[in-house]
């Protein structure tokens, strides 16, 4: 899916997800951002038009601030993903101990029927 | 952190979800994952090495097939993060609810003192 590839994508900076942290908190404006980073407010909106075109933040109407505000349910679109996939291992790996589970217990009894008939 | 770029940036590239996908469900051999894309051996091997460089999977040791494996406890790495600054998010926006909330409620309040005055 389209928006998955650009919301991973967006994520993969360690300047982005801070901007996505603090965003959690509060909505901002850019020079807000862009003050704890020795960054450009140029090199801090090019980050934030990442975001954005990713979906994960909006910018406020407010001609004079615009305020960046964080859409945290394009969160889900990654964790359904996840998710999915995750559990699907998991099911996986409890086949595979079930199974083992079984050939230890068969072997087992073979040692008991072995004992049995010595 | 440095996996979590890795880990987004590999997660970003369509195929190599599939990729994933399909390692969810069952170890599988280079040729074996290759298989239903229209992309060389070497196109394949090359997005595998990016999955490995970021920790999502890893190659068996049996030199003939070298199974490739899906690490799915990387998938925890992501969603902690995620889950952190989502639950962050919507725990600002319960107490943004609670002052709307009073703030309706108190609008009515003097509705209601108003009406009684007159």
């Amino acid at each position: 899916m389209e928006q998955l590839n650009l919301v991973f994508a967006a994520l993969a900076d360690p300047t982005r997800r801070d901007l996505v942290a603090r965003l959690a908190c509060a909505d901002a404006t850019v020079g807000e951002l862009a003050e704890p980073y020795d960054m450009s407010l140029q090199a801090v909106s090019k980050h934030l038009k990442v975001l954005e075109d990713a979906g994960l933040v909006t910018r406020g109407k407010d001609a004079q601030r615009r305020p960046v505000h964080l859409e945290a349910e394009v969160f889900d679109l990654m964790t359904k993903w996840i998710e999915r996939y995750r559990q699907r291992a998991e099911e996986r790996y409890q086949r595979l101990d079930a199974v083992l589970d079984e050939l230890t217990n068969e072997q087992n009894q073979q040692r008991t029927d072995r004992k049995d008939a010595s």
